[in-house]
């Protein structure tokens, strides 16, 4: 019986410049779209097979969304672009001077590489944290944390020992970021308008969703009046929002705050922090102590010549008004990508690039129906405008009309009915992780 | 730590008669619905929170469909139902003496049960078989199913060894019923309409779709018209139809038949033939060699008083027209539900129950795009029309108006664009089993 673990990359050789980019997420895919027309070969490698649309996965795991309409397939995004190949693996080293990166699929070499594989959830070294709590970074995650507040609820019902109840009913999200306040409203709302239908048996009282933020102030990245927004909206809705607070440790039902405090809770929500993946091979000095890879304004890995790194996976060293990186979100991505594949088509007709400047649309957080913050080129507003133009920029982004059409359709029946409908337990295991 | 393994059932004594429905398929959905305005408490069980319209999984399992479009919560369907309980948990055993079940979650008496647990995949005692090939019957099977296809050609494209190629290309559908039927014309069309464009680096002369049918015939409950005209639309598609063939063994890899000829695949659909899954604790005679439960003609379990069963579950002695029992097809169970709902009412009152008699409606299968046959009432058409007449009856029968709504829309689109877009690989483990 042949292995398929013998496999290699095949990849052809077309006897043109080979790019090839190292994940799907925002960043990498506007250099692909990018690069349609250039006179090179396009590699694009990912661990999925599929784009995630990331700011959507706590939508997907409070019931809102369905998998599907937050994801879609790099091979039918690219199908009919000319000289693209994509190839489902991951990235294990590179050997700069040798031109060439080791797969888990094999190896191949590039002419230039474009590093965009993101970041990863960081623990801070809480490996009791990391071994009992959820992230929030992939479709896997989501669907396992929607499987475990469903089947929390199942359970809650079948004891009543109120202890045991509680520890199944609360939630403790961390982090006091985007993801973090908007899955803390979306928990309220499933609280307020979903459960109490669902189980009628139970008391909703029981039920508490903590936000717990190490930081002074929610939506650090955001204005003042965005961040006391968000708080009062929050706790409008009932959460408890516990604000410079750190976890000093989890142990899958206890939650220990560095105030001493104690919580209960089957489940906790790390959206605290990201660092870089890095990958074996770069000069030691082009990635920072978080892990993320060192670039210059023209996204260009310190001290490489054709090795670039975008998006989250980089910090870039040399803009003026952003000494510490952009912040690590989708629009540097975006921006980053779609001129690193205007760069490299000037560095293949041997013209000079241009240099990278972040034009800063603003930001967005939304809090639950009618509620969201939005602060844009010194313009802040927080309401139900806010929350049309979350929901507007939202859907521009998704990628495929399909996607687009099934978000909004589900939006639109969601705010009519106050429901989310997608509560499903879909796992083999019983242990409610898929 | 309290442990939620300790938990009981906890349903409250209403004081009125209690119904419990084992399973919560066609069947068991139908009972409970009949009992909406009785004066009765209805208890539902079942493993999953949610309804699952089997006849569809194909369409998941071929990125036709998304998982949600096929599934419905329990508790969402009968939020408003009064004095209706649902449980997910298994029901373990039966004590008839003391109206008393055991389940996964703890014991309880009942006035008056309903079996409605369907049936299981029936391997006939090949277990090289049930260790190496995919069944068909549960959400989590399609969503395997899909996940393996897809990676499947992933790696047919890592490789130069034309009998591993082959092996990641070529499919095994065992068992000639509709799901065999529909789920290989699926799959003619993947290899015709969608993965040409997706896998442009791969030969789709290499993927073959084997469709192996023990009996003379496909479609073996419908007319002889009816099987005819599907075997000569999978032909015309190019699957490769091997009737009076029955598998010996499966090891993963290499398929032998009866017949001394062996075909290669890693992947093997068994929809070859099902059994019941019948509950500890009934009279000995009342259930059959093939684990069927053996009813009278009110679905009344041989030699129980209180106890029914309904559905793929059961085996109704008694009905002249139908003497080996219905066919285990959804019909069957539906009306069974509905009736023994009133029948259950009546009992109640002390009237007498009414006898089944089923009302054939007729039967079908889909082949593809522009391709079904129909048998209803000693009429008999195939082709277009037959598949507008298929599309219509299974919208009718999905729950839910946003269910309809997105399958109808997907429907649309994919007869427009020829595309199947769900074609996504989401697991957590890197063999593909989610």
């Amino acid at each position: 019986m042949s292995n398929p673990t013998t496999a290699r990359t095949r990849i052809a050789d077309l006897g043109k410049p080979r790019i090839i980019i190292i994940g799907g997420g925002f960043g990498g895919l506007e250099v692909a779209k990018g690069l349609k027309k250039a006179k090179a070969q396009v590699v694009l490698f990912d661990r999925y097979n599929h784009h995630t649309f990331q700011p959507l996965l706590y939508q997907v795991a409070s019931s809102g969304l369905e998998t599907s309409s937050i994801v879609f397939p790099f091979r039918k995004r690219f199908a009919k672009q000319q000289d693209f190949f994509f190839r489902m693996g991951e990235v294990i080293s590179i050997k700069p001077e040798e031109n060439y990166i080791e797969t888990s699929i094999g190896g191949i070499k590039y002419d230039y590489l474009v590093i965009a594989n993101g970041a990863t959830t960081n623990y801070y070294g809480l490996k009791d944290v990391e071994e009992h709590a959820i992230p929030m970074k992939s479709i896997i995650d989501a669907i396992q944390l929607r499987n475990k507040i469903i089947r929390n609820m199942e359970m809650a019902l079948l004891t009543d020992d109120v202890e045991l109840m509680n520890s199944l009913m609360d939630y403790v999200i961390v982090g006091g970021g985007p993801t973090g306040v908007e899955l803390a409203g979306a928990l309220a709302e499933l609280k307020k308008h979903v459960f109490p239908k669902d189980y009628k048996e139970l008391e909703f009282t029981h039920m508490d969703v903590h936000l717990v933020e190490a930081g002074p102030r929610l939506l650090n990245g955001m204005s003042k009046d965005a961040s006391e927004k968000a708080l009062e909206y929050l706790q409008n809705m009932g959460v408890k929002v516990h604000l410079n607070c750190a976890v000093k440790s989890y142990n899958g039902y206890e939650v220990i705050l560095n105030t001493g405090e104690k919580l209960i809770s089957r489940t906790m929500v790390w959206a605290a922090g990201v660092k870089g993946k890095p990958i074996e091979g770069l000069h030691e000095s082009a990635v920072t102590r978080a892990g993320r890879i060192r670039v210059d304004t023209f996204n260009k890995v310190i001290g490489h010549e054709n090795i670039f790194a975008i998006g989250d996976a980089s910090v870039m060293e040399g803009d003026a008004d952003y000494p510490a990186g952009h912040p690590m979100m989708a629009p540097p991505a975006i921006q980053q990508g779609r001129l690193l594949a205007k760069n490299l088509k000037r560095l293949m007709s041997k013209k000079e690039m241009k240099p990278f400047s972040y034009f800063d649309k603003g930001s967005m957080a939304t809090i639950g129906r009618n509620r969201a913050v939005v602060d844009v080129k010194g313009f802040k507003f927080q309401g139900i405008f806010a929350w049309f133009v979350w929901m507007f920029v939202h859907l521009m982004y998704i990628i495929g009309f399909r996607n687009k059409f099934f978000v909004m359709f589900t939006w639109f029946v969601s705010y009519f009915s106050y429901d989310k409908s997608n509560r499903l337990i879909i796992s083999r295991n019983k242990d409610g992780v898929s």
